[in-house]
């Protein structure tokens, strides 16, 4: 490890999960090992720091116990944004703001933790910087539960989700099958684009749970009446029928089944449907052509933060990217990210390299067709032998008076 | 302890909780230690008993691993049914089927796991028992996520549903303050006409938590203007506001707001309205009003089958009301239900007791309205002194592969 001259700078942006805190914690502790003299944060990421919005972490994080709460607290701790940084050129005026508070707090290295969106940030931060022959690093840290970022195998915040989604789907198959009658359970799980979270529910199955019977990924156009024939089939000779649904699910241009949905739809920055109510939608349809008892539940935002069943290799991996990053930033590195490279399936091994974070942004990691069977509506092997190691291993939560603790942010 | 004299018979039923299992553990321990020569179960309670189906659980819960692995699966083990026994009279083909299937297996002891409808239950087989003048006993074990049981002080069940909506109630409230700008949450609890589990949602509030701002109980009439009203205000200062709300909450006659969602709503078997989507209507409602995003999550069967963070008060207690149970049929007690006696405060102490089942059957704890604040839009001290000890302690899940292992019936 090389030795930092100067102060860091750490952000975090895009969607919470349950590990970019331990991330943060990993950039901390790498800047501190490296000897960098303060490690400042931004509130609420790029969009806060323009406007002065910084923590002093130091302050802070004063110990070992702080950092293990840190790693233990789901959602920002920074707190994020979404925000799109504008195109770089010389003189503009949110780029020279952000260079002015650089300078004031005598920053040298910037970190920032999140996913292709927030890896857009980081590559135009250091093209401006290149623009204007800046010494400053710049280093992504990579986290996203939707694991669609490309390059690295895997992302930080993928594996406690998919825990996360396969725990409770476990356990809301056993509650479908208390009773003896006819019921479809669809669990609408997120990733509007990449069918990874939606595949872990593949997970539940085992000898002590049947597991989902359906799974539809948004790589694949949503087919309403095979999934209807599907359900039928099942149900000769079953009566409990559970079904994992991506939120994100589109269907072909002749299908119209979405219709009424995609009506209310918003339009992201990149032109996609934001549908939501898919689960739904389709659970009312089977429950109204087989006329049987429907459960529509939808995971929302608790997927993404309940950090109480975290995975342990996550929470460690999550760590250790942020900790890398700090430590290729103080070899001299900028504009790349860490990314995890698996380097054996089993036992399970993984370690960090770093890679040119331009060939990552705005790039988006689907499932593979061979990963998904060939009916579209379940995994592979491949797929699970892929999942089932990011998921092991337990970090506990402190707890405290019965509930998990977190670290949060001084009161303003 | 009494000696028991013949074969015991236990059954599960209603809404499936994270440690109905435990009671059964309870019950098969207690029964065992009296000296019960065989203990079988019924598959799906009462109605799948009376078409004989019956399950050995000798030949399942062979010892303490599985005794221990039963304690922490959530739902009902031996599946459950939501039946109601008709009318007690002498010669109902019912009855007679059932007290057959009691002589064929030579059932001496019955026990019914359930809420208040199951109680009903086993008032009903102990009235016909007595007027066919039968020696089998009948007990009682209690069990509701809901705690709307008269009488005992909790109900096993609650204290880990509890434990569970504090928990994500804690996460999503971090997860909504990630980023910097205006958002309503709505968080739908269950309790239809209890508001016990949603004022759980106010353990969220610590010193690392600001908490839910409003929650609304199905014990007082929802007014959507004031509602509208008190977030406004909450705004002036705050930019992100949690309001956790019943899924049962309902107007009075001259407020119309929930017209539509109740038109939908269906009638249940004991008469009980099944609203869905309260949460998503007054978030939508607020969002349109305020202009800001709303985020509404409905916490679904999750909350209560969700066991991998149950409350270790809960499980022990959970599986005393069980033994204690058969404790007191082998004393020769029938027609009683265990309760729970809180015997002190602070340190918390609790014993069981036994209680005539006629007077808990059928009737519903409420909330006291002076436990809710004088606003009617949360709770007050002694309810979170009274919610607070139910949740204390963790029983670990037995994790293998990465998630919790379940005991299940072996596949028929």
């Amino acid at each position: 490890m090389g030795t930092m001259k100067g102060n860091v700078l750490v952000g975090q942006s895009g969607g919470p999960t349950a590990v970019i805190n331990s991330s943060l914690a990993g950039v901390y502790a790498g800047a501190k090992a490296a000897g960098a003299a303060k490690v400042y944060g931004m509130r609420h990421g790029i969009q806060g720091f323009q406007v002065g919005q910084v923590v002093d972490l130091d302050a802070i994080l004063k110990g070992d116990k702080e950092i293990e709460l840190l790693k233990r607290t789901p959602a920002s701790f920074l707190g994020a944004c979404r925000y799109k940084l504008p195109a770089v050129q010389k003189g503009s005026e949110v780029y020279e703001q952000i260079f002015k508070y650089f300078d004031e707090y005598g920053i040298k290295y910037v970190f920032y933790i999140g996913g292709n969106d927030s890896m857009d940030t980081i590559c135009k931060l250091y093209d401006y910087g290149q623009l204007i022959g800046t010494d400053i690093l710049f280093m992504g840290v990579p986290k996203t539960i939707d694991n669609d970022l490309e390059i690295t195998d895997h992302t930080p915040g993928f594996g406690s989700a998919a825990k996360y989604v396969a725990t409770m789907t476990k356990e809301i198959i056993l509650d479908s099958h208390a009773n003896d009658t006819k019921v479809i359970t669809v669990l609408e799980i997120m990733g509007r684009n990449a069918g990874w979270l939606t595949g872990a529910a593949a997970l539940a199955k085992g000898e002590d749970n049947c597991g989902v019977d359906l799974i539809y990924f948004p790589e694949l156009p949503f087919d309403m009446a095979k999934c209807l024939a599907s359900v039928k089939k099942i149900m000769e000779t079953k009566k409990q029928v559970t079904i994992a649904v991506s939120e994100g699910l589109w269907e072909d241009e002749d299908s119209h089944f979405f219709d009424e949905i995609s009506k209310n739809a918003k339009i992201d920055a990149f032109g996609h449907k934001e549908l939501s109510g898919v689960g739904e939608c389709i659970a009312k349809y089977l429950g109204k052509q087989i006329g049987c008892k429907v459960r529509a539940v939808n995971f929302s935002s608790i997927q993404r933060c309940g950090s109480h069943i975290a995975s342990k290799t996550d929470v460690d991996e999550a760590f250790q990217v942020g900790k890398d990053a700090a430590k290729a930033a103080s070899n001299g590195v900028s504009g790349h990210m860490t990314i995890l490279k698996r380097t054996n399936d089993e036992p399970y091994t993984c370690v960090t390299e770093i890679y040119d974070v331009h060939k990552i942004a705005n790039a988006e990691k689907k499932v593979p067709r061979a990963w998904i069977n060939e009916n579209g509506d379940g995994v592979t092997e491949e797929f699970l032998n892929y999942v089932r190691p990011l998921i092991q291993g337990e970090i506990l939560p402190f707890m405290v008076n019965g509930l998990p603790a977190h670290l949060t942010l001084p009161k303003e």
